[in-house]
């Protein structure tokens, strides 16, 4: 395992890459489920790049940027486990040099949901991925489904700027009692810990509702916002039945959906999303 | 020479060149100015590739969209004749799909000379030059000094974004009595033709005052603003003494500069500049 702190680096260790090369973008503090990202772009590719990289630009001014977990070694020791080619570890200066003043907007998508309640964080998450994408030369690239809207914009910006990029969208991995993992779980509490699971069984109830027939979003959002105000702690942003496509909310359902939700507990604000349809 | 319509056939051709391509964008209504970028493309490179694309995006709904000039058929011609290898030449739709809804915006340096005049032209260029840069997957691309500021917002998206691209600018040419060569110029009736190298002829004034040391950009300013106003058709926009790096207004002029000019001659806004320092 090689790693590059520099764009320079990062180019010269690329070239040497003989075959298909896989990359898997991160902002470090890892577990399991970007684990589960490299396996599968070792599955399918002889080489995968890592980057590690906490993106300021994607964090508003009164979000978690200067505490956002970090602890590379930790981070270099899973990577080790699932036989990563590359880790790219730049700075913040490296990646935004002074007077670094180009953005990527893709817009429409990113007015709903996160891009709601977080403004401008799409701006800095496809720019920095548009910068990563040009810097790796990747042939594909992995995304966890836990951040499906995150997953829908980057495709957008890749089709809409014909990047020549492969995205591969792998399933959310879940702890034992179904909670989504996140390096923000790590701000759970001790008390907190044993209610988080409360998302995703309120997706699993919307799973059952749909699977017995009911279409009506509203209904679903009721129930699931019911389940989830059992927990006092849990203050829920949003809960969304939206187009796959659009990200439009929609009444009814008729075509494939994403119903997805953003809930605060304690000091995390946790997200997780269903398919269905 | 081979004509790609669509986006998968240019790949196609692309992906049969054995070596260095080079990529001049153009916006078709050739003339010298274009060909002398074809020159040099095909000088450095085994390989050109010349896109022929007037991109809406970049036109404002009162600009001249609609009637801008077009002959494929003599451009065609006129590429032969300096041995273009591919012409792309996509259809707006093509470029640009129903729902397609990203942006490349250089912030900073598009808000002053041409991007105070008109908004959103830069972000029009940006967003379908990253476009064309993607598809053609060139190695180098040939833009003019004649549209200065839009080679340097190239120039600073190709550095910010990380594109594995190298710009190279090449001089204005000329008619033979200084006019900047424009698909523009076209619009010209007889009448105003002649006055327009007024336009040079100031930008000469002030090169000669900056020779024998003037620094004081108000007066270089002033002076061309007199010379011009001896042509009662022309109708100054902007004339600017500007950083060539940051395109901020200078007063007194210490490094290199850019003086940019706009004028309306008629129909046609004429645009021209020289590099001083």
């Amino acid at each position: 395992m090689q790693i590059a702190h520099t764009i320079s680096e990062m180019k010269t260790l690329r070239s040497k890459c003989t075959g298909p090369v896989s990359f898997v973008p991160t902002m470090g503090y890892l577990h399991d489920g970007h684990l589960e990202l490299v396996r599968r772009a070792k599955k399918d590719n002889p080489f995968a790049v890592v980057s590690i990289f906490v993106n300021p630009t994607q964090f508003a001014p009164n979000e978690d940027f200067k505490t956002y977990p970090r602890d590379i070694d930790r981070d270099l020791a899973m990577l080790e486990t699932v036989k990563t080619d590359i880790v790219f570890i730049p700075s913040p200066e490296e990646m935004y040099p002074e007077g670094c003043n180009t953005w990527v907007d893709v817009e429409g998508i990113t007015a709903t949901l996160e891009g709601r309640s977080r403004p401008k964080h799409f701006r800095g998450v496809t720019t920095v991925c548009n910068k990563l994408f040009n810097i790796v030369e990747a042939d594909s690239t992995y995304f966890g489904q836990k951040d499906a809207q995150q997953a829908l914009v980057i495709q957008k910006m890749v089709a809409d700027l014909n990047m020549n990029l492969k995205i591969i969208v792998v399933p959310t991995v879940r702890e034992k009692d179904g909670l989504a993992m996140s390096s923000r779980n790590t701000y759970l509490t001790a008390e907190e810990r044993p209610s988080a699971p409360v998302l995703y069984k309120s997706l699993q109830l919307a799973s059952g509702m749909y699977e017995k027939g009911e279409r009506d979003a509203r209904k679903i959002v009721a129930a699931m916002t019911q389940l989830i105000s059992t927990v006092p702690a849990a203050k829920i942003d949003y809960i969304c039945v939206s187009d796959i496509n659009t990200l439009q909310d929609v009444d009814t359902i008729k075509g494939k959906v994403v119903i997805s939700m953003a809930v605060k507990l304690g000091k995390p604000r946790l997200i997780d999303n269903i398919i269905l349809g």
